[in-house]
């Protein structure tokens, strides 16, 4: 499984009557790595300025788009479908989560389908019956009809989350933290600077610096950082070397 | 952790320009369970009929969007905020992914921020600085550019996923963090001494300064945190004082 997989499934639109949503769609095709548009009988011009205007650089994913007239002939040598849609069928057919139902699409070496109805009212139980397994997307209960563009949106970047899984995890970039003594030796520096400048009391002093120590263990300093914090510390030594010596301002 | 948390978070739009995207936004958020929305310097009129047209049930959300003039009154009163972005600072500040990092937005009885840029250049670096975290949504290299609207679906889309998962585990909070003015207090404070006392000179402090942002925003400090770290920059500013009037010594 691979990025290279989303290149197999098909995003059908089931008579989209938005030219917008239509161009949304072919954008955020295009931003998931999906390729294959296919328009079942359209209720408006995928040429139109609006929605070649919201397909941006999705405009391949729109001009490729293929138009049928009905959802079998869009789902010609598919091996898997699945719909999407806001309600069960029945007690047979579960409703799953985009997330836990998709990476069933990206099965190398398979033609696969994602299904979704009109913006007015969903697909409906005829066309239902063309899908093996039915994704709903889990929202507020008060209003939970998502945007066609949303939805397909939602549903495209899990699918490419799931691609991109399989590449490699961990990619984030961890900072080397500073070994133990040089934090140490900040802490000791820290301590003693502040002492002598009466911010800290010598009976309060391991109280406070235990403050410090927690607020900076949290952040995981690095080297480059303890540096900085000491060079802190270095000018304030020196401001106190001049006031301690006041004849050498003069 | 709840849904209920979910209106706990503000999202802000910096200068969004298209009413479309406005409306759909404000849609997407009803669906997602979020209202706040909070419009920084718009150069779209939110009231205009292209704006209202998308928002379709997510109106009210719409008519209660707050409009302010720049990103840190949108931000007042916060105390987590995560800007998303295409664009990694430094090392030091990886991105994130939204499934790893918006949860952090859902800690219960916190006041938190997810911001979006402008739809044609993002937020600057200038304004990033303002968040803690950061966070990409992971795309398609040849185009990874998505539209506001459907970048806002996605994280709007995380977010709920995270809160309906949640009813289950709930993260107690260690520390309670300092807000964000009271942060951009201290970096202010910090950065005023650090002048005065020659450790920063004017053309390389805004750099330095943003390690030091970095470093002490990873960590999340409280109020009493910065309490103590303003006490040392007191302490500074007085010793100052009087090497700039040595006579009160004698």
């Amino acid at each position: 499984m691979s990025t290279q997989s989303l290149a197999q499934i098909r995003i059908i639109l089931v008579e989209p009557a938005g030219p917008l949503n239509v161009g949304s769609v072919a954008r955020v095709m295009k931003n998931m790595g999906l390729e294959q548009l296919i328009l079942v009988n359209p209720q408006c011009d995928p040429k139109s300025e609006d929605c070649r205007r919201m397909a941006v650089h999705g405009i391949d994913v729109l001009e490729n788009a293929q138009q049928v007239q009905d959802l079998p002939a869009a789902l010609q040598g598919c091996q898997r479908a699945i719909a999407t849609t806001s309600r069960s069928r029945s007690a047979n057919t579960p409703l799953e989560t985009p997330r836990a139902a998709l990476r069933w699409l990206l099965t190398p070496n398979l033609t696969t389908a994602l299904i979704f109805g009109p913006e007015d009212r969903g697909l409906s139980n005829d066309e239902l019956k063309y899908a093996q397994r039915f994704v709903c997307i889990r929202a507020n209960p008060d209003y939970p009809s998502l945007n066609l563009a949303q939805a397909v949106a939602v549903c495209a970047y899990e699918l490419y989350q799931v691609a991109l899984e399989a590449d490699t995890d961990s990619e984030t970039l961890e900072i080397a933290p500073a070994s133990l003594d040089v934090l140490e030796g900040y802490y000791q520096h820290l301590e003693a600077t502040l002492l002598k400048i009466g911010y800290l009391y010598p009976h309060t002093a391991a109280a406070r610096l235990e403050k410090f120590r927690r607020l900076y263990n949290r952040s995981g300093l690095a080297d480059e950082e303890v540096a900085l914090l000491r060079g802190i510390l270095g000018q304030i030594d020196w401001l106190w070397q001049l006031l301690e010596q006041p004849q050498s301002l003069e």
